[in-house]
């Protein structure tokens, strides 16, 4: 997206976005001559909308290329998923809510346990319970210290913490400690590219995870840390200056909270499941004019290869939708953040169902389906054009030249 | 596409890919109401293949331009065709399997005919015999010298071969000194950027032109040479590099064999026609992870505007089909580098009929033809897109991101 043009042409109005993301919505049917998820889920919502809506296909990032959740989200926000990169740290740090500084190194820490000879049993340590995992969290913060540096650690969930670095004068260009496989050692961490921000920031990383070790020898089963995907703040330019747009968002995970956050968005507090966030979204309708409405399950269950619980998750906001439309967005769209198929169990790089719905649409079928967005008026498009549509849609773009 | 971003992503797997082209495969209807070449002929292997693949129509290089096959095939081998420019010098010099060196400024010579007045009768000197051909060849390389550069004449076939000139310092920007119309003299070899290396190379060019001319000047009708296409062999990335595919190429015309040397690909030897290709393949199958095979007659047929024969040499590959699936590619694409449409006797514009088929499609259509491409699930997207789509397909991309 050119973000320059949509500064220059977007207009503050009254009007009302909103974004409806159902995390890894597109899929694959499971067998040659079958329905994907979506198209085998009774929807009779969304086909509704559908028959009024201009349909398509987002592709994420590149053809082929499977995009991670980061990617991922950049490309519907309207950043240039190539150009603005962001690591798994920096999304976790914002996620949990950690004020960020422009000069902060932000990287994901995973519990772990080492063997007798130093080399890794268990890169999740046995899964140890968010009650453990946020009592390490507090011994590290009370005994870890590094000459030269404040550190934060900041429990997520279960045996996931982030670790952020404040220096000045850092660079995230870093290798992880995580070998990624079990019966190696750590590695240390590694300028990727050398130089004296990468240097310094690789000592203080490595210092941490020894000072870590120290604290943590005698617990079990997590006595180490892993650390991985080093990052700074990205900067991006952010939905206010850009679109003009009070945004908030509503999300239940920490990393889809992370992304809004780097976009300027506020984030709200969301109730409880799908229905709660539609509760959040109702509540909070008359303070903003752009919503990110975030639904995490239908990725989970694609990731678990439950093509069922998948379409079943679909049917629940489809149940939902008649919510939404009483609010009366003037542009909405539905679409994934990419694909996750239940035959793949993991993300992939197919066209996501898209649909945008306004007065303004040429509807071309009477369902919600990779199909029938196939064949629609928006064809196969990149979903970093998707903030420009809806900001068209909404009438909140001047008209470009004379 | 982004090479960098497949060299970053890319994995070695056993899994093969095949990337079948039948040159010039995209046609139009001769008549309106009518169906094109592909839709006429009658494939039953393609439209059971079809329908379960990916659909679309790919586009070589812009919206309204005619590709050769140089800009056509660097689009199928996902290097952009603006960004990477090869002379048709350099692609006789490969496709005759010179050893063109990075120095190395090649040429296309056409033998021709000079009337008494030193104007050009015949562009290809009555269209001489190979034999005459390779003979006037030997002439040149044992009796043409010219200083500064060492000179390399090979023979392409029939009137047609290459010229390469071997000096430091050369520059391939140069105009052909073919005017294109009988009836006018030859025009010299002039810089069309002028620099040290076009002025050296110009007059090396020259100079050579002279020494042939004397050299042929008692020969009838070959009494002379026309030099066009000049270039200086271009440094594409390797597809073992971009990809970290072992790549084999199987074709049968010298210009196909010398663009997939570019990419770095093995060529194979191929057997006769088109059946002689698919025997190579076959026997070549567990040596490379990545096969090209190049059909040629389509092409040939569409440029003779023969409707018919371009529809039967398309049954013909199609009667061919279950050989290579029978192999079980991970990933096969068949595709064109451009359209040859027989209504138009020449390359086209036009989208070209694309077909994927891996077990992760969305199967739009019973059958294989330009319109029920223009329908698929990949809608019209440039060609330079599908090696990232066959990368993705054959499951050797890593995810994009965190």
């Amino acid at each position: 997206m050119n973000l320059d043009l949509m500064r220059e042409l977007s207009v503050s109005t009254d009007s009302k976005i909103v974004l409806l993301i159902l995390d890894g919505l597109g899929g694959l049917p499971m067998e040659a001559g079958g329905r994907t998820e979506l198209e085998a889920a009774s929807t009779p919502n969304f086909d509704r909308l559908a028959a009024s809506s201009d349909l398509g296909l987002s592709r994420p990032v590149a053809a082929g290329v499977s995009p991670g959740s980061g990617p991922g989200h950049l490309a519907l926000f309207g950043y240039n998923p190539l150009e603005y990169q962001v690591g798994r740290g920096v999304l976790s740090a914002l996620g949990v809510g950690f004020d960020l500084g422009e000069s902060d190194l932000a990287a994901r820490i995973n519990f772990a346990t080492l063997d007798g000879e130093g080399k890794i049993s268990d890169r999740r340590a046995g899964r140890i319970p968010s009650e453990k995992g946020a009592e390490l969290v507090d011994l590290l913060n009370e005994n870890v210290r590094i000459d030269g540096a404040e550190v934060f650690v900041i429990h997520e969930k279960e045996y996931r913490a982030v670790v952020v670095f404040r220096a000045p004068g850092l660079s995230g260009s870093l290798s992880d400690t995580d070998p990624q496989r079990v019966g190696l050692e750590p590695l240390p961490v590694k300028p990727t590219e050398p130089s004296e921000g990468t240097e310094k920031a690789a000592s203080l990383a490595n210092a941490f995870v020894e000072g870590a070790n120290e604290v943590l020898k005698d617990q079990h089963p997590a006595n180490t840390v892993l650390l991985r995907g080093f990052g700074m703040h990205p900067a991006l330019p952010s939905f206010e200056e850009t679109y003009g747009l009070r945004a908030a968002a509503i999300a239940s995970y920490p990393m889809y909270k992370g992304l809004a956050r780097l976009a300027g968005m506020d984030l709200l507090k969301e109730g409880e499941g799908i229905s709660g966030e539609f509760d959040t979204l109702e509540a909070a309708w008359d303070d903003h004019d752009f919503f990110f409405v975030h639904v995490k399950p239908t990725d989970a269950a694609g990731e678990d290869g439950d093509f069922e619980r998948k379409r079943g998750v679909i049917e629940e906001v489809d149940g939902l939708l008649p919510r939404l439309l009483e609010l009366g967005p003037a542009a909405l769209a539905v679409t994934g953040d990419h694909a996750t198929p239940a035959k793949m169990k993991s993300h992939s790089w197919h066209g996501v169902p898209f649909l945008l719905r306004s007065p303004y649409t040429l509807p071309t079928a009477e369902t919600f389906g990779e199909r029938a967005c196939a064949g629609g008026s928006l064809g196969a498009f990149p979903a970093e054009e998707i903030m420009g549509l809806l900001m068209g849609h909404a009438l909140k773009l001047n008209r470009y030249g004379a």
